[in-house]
């Protein structure tokens, strides 16, 4: 059998469930949904980057990127990326921070398709994203 | 070429449209969303296991596993697990119900990753779940 | 290493940010969320197929297929087509829709499994749509 690893960076604070912040088998990675908690910190509860959605939506690409890579990834194996916002009029500023991060990150591949819509979120989280990657 | 298989357990009502209510070719199993309906019994129309969170996370659960099985699947091969719910009060109610549920799995691979996010749904219904599994 | 390949029909106008309407990497196909834009026109800015449900739906789904032709694939490819409507009560054209427009297709192997939530999408678009396809 081949086994199913849990990729648990050292910077993220424990799910809140039963379920793996990241998952590996084979080729396949799977990248539960982040939000832009802060790298965690012992007696500290879990702690947005700050209000802001840049703020949060930088925060929450590094958390999905630590998951790649505690996989063995980057972002250029991710297939597809789910981002989940709160509100329609976040779209163009999502998008330019989402472009300025994808332009710094020097992709040898394509980057990865993409789904956005709009959702209800916990208090305070103005995104989540999750990723699919399949290691080439 | 490797056949696509339509899963379709016997406890299962008919889905509403052409769809399967899970799929699986090669070692990829795809679980469709699940919803808590009580098993499929004929001259009923699909039927709720009860309008509280609690009966219907659990009925929506044994939904998904009964297709995993059908694919000669378990949770142990779920990758990914996406709860819709409709009410970010449900949150906590839907992590305990989780937690228990998979303790009794007796799980011997790390749990799935997982994405929640708060849709609409149609009315009654207060869940529903879907599933990415890779066989090892 | 596996080439991830990015999937551009040319009936497609440019993504508005850093990612692939869809992408292909060994036998696994991921198509990005397709609204129902019409074929991109050189000075046009992305426009709807129409107002209707029943205009964005079918554009919506010929964009998805346009790009698991581009990937090699076709509609008995998908394992997992994923339904984002706005409004619950256009569940049951949505299906009529859906139904008929498969029927068309003369699939070959079971449908794929299918996921429908309601959330938010930008005005005047009432449906987004993507899938994930695995290759025989």
């Amino acid at each position: 059998m081949t086994e199913k690893t849990a990729l648990t960076p050292t910077t993220h604070t424990t799910p809140p469930a039963r379920f793996s912040h990241g998952v590996r088998r084979g080729n396949v990675l799977q990248v539960a949904g982040q939000v832009g908690f802060l790298p965690a910190e012992d007696g500290r509860p879990p702690t947005p980057a700050g209000p802001t959605l840049r703020e949060q939506i930088l925060q929450t690409l590094a958390n999905v990127e630590a998951i790649l890579r505690e996989g063995g990834a980057t972002w250029d194996d991710a297939m597809m990326i789910r981002v989940y916002l709160t509100d329609v009029d976040h779209f163009a500023e999502m998008n330019d921070l989402y472009n300025a991060y994808f332009e710094e990150q020097g992709l040898t591949q394509p980057p990865a398709a993409r789904t956005t819509v709009y959702v209800g979120l916990p208090p305070g989280l103005l995104v989540e994203i999750d990723a699919l990657a399949v290691l080439g």
